[in-house]
């Protein structure tokens, strides 16, 4: 008799319940989306449907209609009744019993929270401590898929030392972006931050940051920073959907500017709530 | 409401079944085992346990007692009596609500199937043709974790060819090993193989071809075979827990010795039986 165990019970294989076999468990075989509204308007919502669906699309999960994902984000929204609210969900390709390949015909899994987003005012006012961290990641970093083990293990990593988030660095020292987050230097009164190869999650937030640069006049260029550069910046912030621009006032031991949020940051904080109506 | 969403149904987040808050489905935050049994008899047992070990310490699950498992493994495949079983098993850091960072007090989930292996006759006598694909892995992959979605788009480009597994090439050319399984070359009489880097998985099964390939007095190298060198090896084959040594006849496009197993590869299988008993 083919079989399954769960914790301690033993259960024969074909009375399973799927859940147990979702391939998002065995392989990480899905991808996610993290939205967020300010008082009860969902914000960018068709870029990250936008993005989801290149997800979607660059791992071949197919016949998922994006409009019905739409209906079910706003339905789940709607109920919640949440004004600054927290959106997660995740595609994954189906339940089958684990076998590397596929069939086409399974049905993908969906599943959805919304949640309270945390009061942010003190991190913004104050900025965060960041650290520093290999990028162990994958080489598809451009898809928003599950495989989220080097991004938690550098996040474990920076909060033993006391910081929000890990700024993950290549080989060649070059920061590519936090491990939850883009990454900005302002240096020389431009905004550096890097440009978006298969390394680099397409953020949104990234977008809207560069649009309010471009909006207060700030020269910007695409162009990776090394660890060393970022150490003696004269600004920096990391750009999340959940908390938007977050400025950072300590950089591994290196205390930024003068352990304050720069002036061009909070300039770039100030024109960004123009895009929230 | 903090609510959740399971296809379109609509719970409270409090309410939701802790299964469909497994960080081994946010993250891949788990790791995990493969064995067969040969007619009854669990092989490797001691080895796969302690891989396993070192796994969960490797991603900082504690509290996880390595005898606990192998009684569950122990009890699970007596009671399912499949004399030639594949038996997978892995255990995820527990069940949260989805935040990078974890709560040391999170019990782990633990997962098991026993199933019946399908037969290997076949592709033992007649080998199986595979197909290169760029290795897109993380720089852990000494981590038998469920990060596993580069794995199973480089299996699927080789289904797609007709191919049985994807042979993993990094950015300077050199193989690491297939998507599941461990690659070996036969080069001038020697037995070529990676060396067990950050980017290896440390396969069991290579071991115990090592040992056969001295054994038998087969020089052996460790050092990275270029997908070019393999093209024009005199013998190829994989090796993996399941079907131990594979024969490769066919490699993208080249037929490899005269598209039939090499009598290294021959005197190997032989010899591995020995450890069979």
């Amino acid at each position: 008799m083919q079989i399954a165990m769960i914790q301690d019970k033993i259960t024969p294989l074909e009375k399973l319940d799927p859940v147990h076999l979702d391939r998002g468990t065995f392989f990480g075989d899905g991808v996610y989306e993290v939205l967020r509204s300010y008082n009860g308007k969902i914000f960018a919502f068709d870029e990250h449907l936008q993005r989801f669906a290149n997800s979607l699309s660059a791992i071949q999960i197919t016949g998922v209609d994006i409009n019905e994902i739409r209906t079910k984000v706003r339905n789940a929204f709607e109920k919640a009744a949440i004004p600054n609210a927290q959106i997660y969900f995740h595609i994954t390709r189906g339940s089958a019993p684990r076998n590397h390949n596929w069939d086409d015909s399974l049905k993908p899994n969906f599943f959805l929270t919304v949640t309270e987003l945390p009061d942010d005012k003190k991190v913004k006012a104050e900025g965060i401590a960041v650290s520093t961290h290999p990028d162990w990641r994958w080489k598809r970093c451009d898809i928003k898929s599950l495989n989220l083990l080097p991004n938690i293990l550098a996040r474990r990593d920076a909060a033993k030392k006391g910081c929000v988030e890990a700024i993950l660095v290549d080989e060649k020292s070059f920061i590519t972006e936090g491990a939850g987050s883009a990454f900005f230097a302002i240096i020389d009164m431009a905004l550096r931050t890097s440009p978006l190869t298969s390394n680099i999650l397409p953020s949104i937030t990234r977008k809207f940051v560069i649009k309010a640069a471009g909006n207060v006049g700030l020269k910007i260029t695409e162009k990776s920073v090394t660890a060393q550069d970022a150490a003696g910046a004269d600004e920096l912030f990391i750009a999340v959907t959940t908390k938007d621009i977050v400025p950072v006032v300590k950089f591994d031991d290196k205390l930024i500017g003068d352990s304050k949020p720069g002036k061009y940051t909070k300039l770039l904080m100030s024109e960004f709530r123009n895009f929230i109506k």
